[in-house]
């Protein structure tokens, strides 16, 4: 049981009914009384929408927004819980547009559904930039827009974490508070993806029953027919997978609403297999290729407002499809809306501060402070273990701390040490914190941005530093979504010895480095690990990296009064006996080799500091005074990494030295490749003297 | 039809019988004849290497070995075409351990093959530095290794590509000379990574009937039962895909042996689960979590030789053992392998060099010069296109030249322009050229490692640079390896425009150089795109990306009588009107930004050079002089590049300054980008001006 079951969230009463068609008014009024368009022009309504708005751009992609007018109309008028007056509603089901290049799909959607954030003025500047309109959606929760998608299979994956994080919360605080649905549109370029397999085999033995797809099912690509490169029965996959499957007309808004209720009721989840046409109502293009991400020339879209009989002009939303899509996507949902809102007010107040402390995404109060304490009783007990095990260390601290604190490390529980006695999140017990991702890094990385998108809940993902590579679509996304989405890393360099150089890190410090916006840690001991742990939690608008050693550390800091590591890099080790001579700059496991080295430099009367710089990119963001204080302008400056290179130019100069590696790894016990590598302290020593 | 096809290759007559049990003497008789060791104890010999060597090293993952010791036996003594006196025979069978961690049932078996390069002293030295016996097994054919394998789903795609080389090779030149099975060891691991799928799907789709996965279904992954993550039917997904499924023991070597042979007789790739036990034969272990990579101790053996009866010492292989092993594997193979060199020393001389040529990998003799003449007629024609429109020009060139080229472009066929008129490889026309890999880059790049590591084709995938991530764990394994894999990444920079940042490539020129072995290329215009097709082509010891425009480039060159990439970097465009005081250094896009922020300097009568470094990891090759004759020590250097600053203060120092994006791109029109990012002739020259 987590922590918070038992302040009486998780006996909340069961959940009150959905605001579905099939339970009132709002839906069946849609087609049948006076003043309401038809099912078909308010799709058609999302369909010129698209097409002026592509035509305008002279750039983009019509074929899915086309294609999918009728499934969203179905969705988003008679399914889809949500508030445009309140899109960031806590309880409000999560929609995914996977195949994220249709993206004036969802634009048009979000305007018709009454987004504040999508006047017809961002629909007129499809794709220019400023406008919210971005070639591919761009997380923006308050345009109605959940999380970024283009690269193919991100959307799906993001989907079901959403599930993961909604199942969790509803368990753990009760369906009163939380009950809502996640949907995902997705083409057939994100069921081929890997990870689209990874995730709906995860997803199928969860049981994550409030989850629905919707398979955008034309049969064609933009190289061509799907027969090009796939022949398996899709449909079979997701059953032997444990899903539901339904096929529908994907242009029929009562058939695919049909199906949609079938999917709330049945306990698993749900595929529906949309029959769709490609770029449906565009007659020169409709049903081939080129639909698309074809240029869409004026002239097509007459043709098409012809074939349709859309007497509208550009842009322009008619009164009675208005009418209907305000009926359907914001009436319909009041009601659940006002009574969310007076059950929260009615939680008794400590409860529903708790509540909102989820919802706003902060820490407990005590968390902070705690790791600081931590750090502090490290500082004296000076353990010499990996940062590894600080890290699990920590974990552990945290799990007791943080309710909604959910691990996990693909098969490697044990050599991260991440479980901590959790108990498993399992279709059985959807309260359990531990999540088994299974030997699936990319769905976890993919699966974690959706959780953090969501809300509520708190994923560490723990895994080896060389498998970051097999997660690196996903984390190049949290970083574009600013996410504050925190992954371990453990076995992060050649210190991993036997296992060689397939799983010896070299290139990843740099890759990481590399990304925009991720924070990459990478502390030295104990202290720095507890120290870097309380700057990531800390971050709210970016990822972080915590990497971490397989082999013990020795104790470097022995004072941790104040955090050290929030200024990216400190002096460690002050040169003594005269003005510094020598700069040593490291970080991680190879802070000892640097300390190891200042001592040969200064027993022979070298003034040498040593410098931990466990994160660069907070460095780079401190006062030029600082960072010259630190780096010693005018002394020799030698860099040590058990790394590449790439990038240290920048703080050694010109002159400066490096050790550290200039290829991959091998395979050997860890102190013999060190020296075999030549990153000992005799070398840095050398590398130092020579440049005196 | 390939070019070569009118050779008379492709008329060749069928395939002679193979060399498997079910053909003759050498199987019946190792369980039958006196001083022939039976299966059991044939089995039991790789067993007692294994727990040897990994009880010595006090390291390495019994399980797998073990669990397998069975499913190896039949294969390599019963199916396995190969000759241990001949690794690299080019006709042999390709076998692929996939689940690398279980490196020693490799070294076992191939040691008792009697492969030269694994002698007893080389299990004795399992994971030290300086032995073959690596913790996982790196390719070295000489050995009998294949392939690098330890990620998981690496070695499944790689053994997918080895059969698409095979099946294409054989198509084209005939089954006398090509004609030869692939199998893979799998584990639960590999088949639960996403890229599995993706080759799954793939290879059914294909009806690569000559492609074998051995499951060691043992039900245990490192963190406990695999029912923890997975509950799909794991047949079922691959009969779906149009993959035969055959069930057998997995400790009953005349099981596994029988349906091999099924495998041989079914059209259909066909999948064997081997119902397997993990650490099979390792009392304290056996079928347990902790079988997977735990300790194995002294004591341990001693229990598991009492347990087996096995009676020998360690290392120790009895006579009858050995005898067996000869006959299966050396012996058995012996009549094929003989035929084979007299069929192909029976080839007319030009066949027959033709075919050397392939095997050895060797361009035909026109190529380089054709792409050097090519290069020639561009300087004087100086078009202004994109470099993706000069890449495909070559990819046409060449596919016209190199009848074993085999491109394909994972649903970017029209944008990458890289199709070019070829027909597909499909199980229809196993000798077409392009391979439709579908929305699948993972599997593209694993498999383009198969097919080089294979070898007699030469691969090119194409697609966006930043789709490059979804690559990036088989980028490693091709740099690792040291395979020439030649990828192409079109629309490289915020050049791309309106699709936005999702798919605006920012931080990948620094990761892909943070890689060791991989040589990155950007060149400028459609000269350099011919030189550096040229320098790809040519390099044979290791990975190249070649990274292309979407956006026109102008005509930078209008002289290509030298190969100028080749040395990484060189002066494009001198200093005028006094000694040089500004290097403006650039690549790819921004060489054109340099070149007319350098106008604007001359114009101000401020000498400025411009350097065009198109191949940073060639440029770091050069001698000293060089480097600074071209770098201008004491001017003001000023690097230009839409991309991070990541490494670029390696070429510009200290002081230099770098003009390039700080963070993620936009949306919107290509040239508005680079205006709104700041990266502008204008914005060059005042960056160099300040330095003055």
């Amino acid at each position: 049981m987590s922590l918070i079951a038992s302040t009486g969230f998780a006996e909340a009463s069961n959940a009150p009914a959905r605001p579905n068609a099939e339970d009132g008014a709002p839906s069946a009024r849609q087609n049948s009384g006076d003043g309401f368009a038809s099912a078909r022009r308010m799709a058609d309504a999302i369909r010129f929408l698209a097409l002026d708005a592509i035509a305008k751009a002279e750039d983009g992609h019509p074929g899915a927004p086309l294609g999918g007018a009728e499934l969203a109309t179905a969705l988003f008028t008679r399914h889809l819980k949500c508030n445009p007056a309140d899109p960031a509603w806590f309880d409000r089901d999560r929609f995914v547009l996977s195949n994220g290049h249709g993206s004036m799909l969802l634009y048009a959607v979000l305007h018709l559904a009454g987004y504040a954030g999508m006047p017809t003025e961002e629909i007129r500047h499809f794709r220019e930039l400023g406008a919210h309109t971005h070639g591919h959606p761009e997380r923006d929760v308050a345009l109605g827009i959940e999380v970024t998608t283009g690269p193919l299979g991100q959307g799906i994956a993001n989907a079901v974490g959403m599930a993961v994080a909604e199942a969790f919360l509803s368990a753990t605080y009760g369906p009163e508070l939380v009950d809502h649905r996640t949907y995902a549109v997705v083409g057939d370029g994100c069921l081929m993806e890997g990870v689209a397999h990874e995730v709906i085999s995860l997803a199928g033995h969860l049981k994550l029953g409030k989850l629905t797809f919707l398979w955008d099912d034309n049969r064609m690509t933009d190289d061509g027919g799907t027969d090009f490169a796939i022949s398996e029965d899709v449909r079979a996959r997701f059953r032997i997978a444990g899903w539901q499957v339904i096929d529908a007309d994907g242009h029929d808004v009562e058939a695919v609403s049909a199906a949609l209720t079938l999917a709330n009721k049945d306990p698993r989840p749900t595929m529906i297999a949309c029959a769709t046409v490609l770029g449906k109502g565009l007659p020169r293009l409709e049903g081939k290729r080129g639909a698309h991400g074809g240029r869409v020339f004026p002239e097509d879209v007459v043709e098409a407002r012809a074939a349709a009989g859309w007497t509208h002009g550009p842009f322009e939303v008619p009164q009675d499809v208005a009418a209907a899509w305000q009926a359907g996507a914001a009436d319909r949902n009041r009601p659940a809306y006002d009574a969310w809102q007076a059950r929260v007010a009615a939680l008794p107040a400590d409860m529903r501060a708790e509540f909102e402390r989820l919802i706003r995404g902060d820490l407990p109060a005590g968390v902070l402070p705690t790791l600081a304490a931590h750090a502090e009783a490290l500082a004296i007990a000076a353990p010499a273990q990996s940062s590894n095990q600080s890290t699990a260390d920590i974990v552990d601290l945290l799990a007791g701390l943080v309710p909604e604190l959910l691990p996990g490390a693909p098969d490697l529980e044990g050599p991260t040490n991440c479980k901590r006695g959790l108990d498993a999140f399992t279709a059985q017990n959807l309260a359990g914190r531990y999540i088994h991702y299974g030997i699936r890094e990319h769905a976890m990385g993919s699966m974690m941005n959706g959780m953090v998108a969501h809300g509520g809940v708190l994923p560490l993902g723990a895994t080896y530093l060389v498998f970051s590579d097999y997660m690196r679509p996903p984390l190049r996304m949290s970083a574009l979504m600013e996410l504050p989405v925190i992954t371990l890393y453990s076995h992060d360099s050649i210190g991993i010895g036997k296992n060689g150089p397939t799983h010896q890190p070299v290139e990843f410090l740099a890759s990481l480095r590399a990304m925009p916006n991720m924070a990459v840690f990478r502390p030295a001991d104990a202290v720095e690990t507890a120290e870097c742990w309380q700057l990531a939690l800390a971050r709210r608008d970016g990822p972080s990296s915590i990497i971490c050693s397989r082999q013990a550390l020795p104790a470097q800091r022995r004072d941790a009064s104040e955090n050290r590591s929030a200024r990216g890099a400190y002096v460690l080790r002050a040169a003594e006996g005269g003005p510094r001579r020598v700069t040593l700059i490291a970080t991680g496991s190879e802070v000892d080799v640097a300390v190891r080295a200042r001592d040969l430099l200064q027993a022979e009367g070298i003034p040498t500091a040593v410098v931990s710089m466990p994160c660069w990119e907070i460095f780079e963001q401190q006062d030029e005074a600082y960072v010259w204080e630190v780096l010693g302008p005018g002394t020799v400056r030698v860099a040590v990494e058990a790394a590449v290179k790439l990038g240290w130019e920048r703080w050694i100069g010109a002159d400066g030295a490096f050790v550290g590696m200039h290829g991959f790894g091998a395979s050997g016990p860890a102190d013999e490749l060190f020296r075999h590598f030549g990153i000992t302290p005799a070398a840095v020593a050398d590398a130092a003297r020579a440049r005196l």
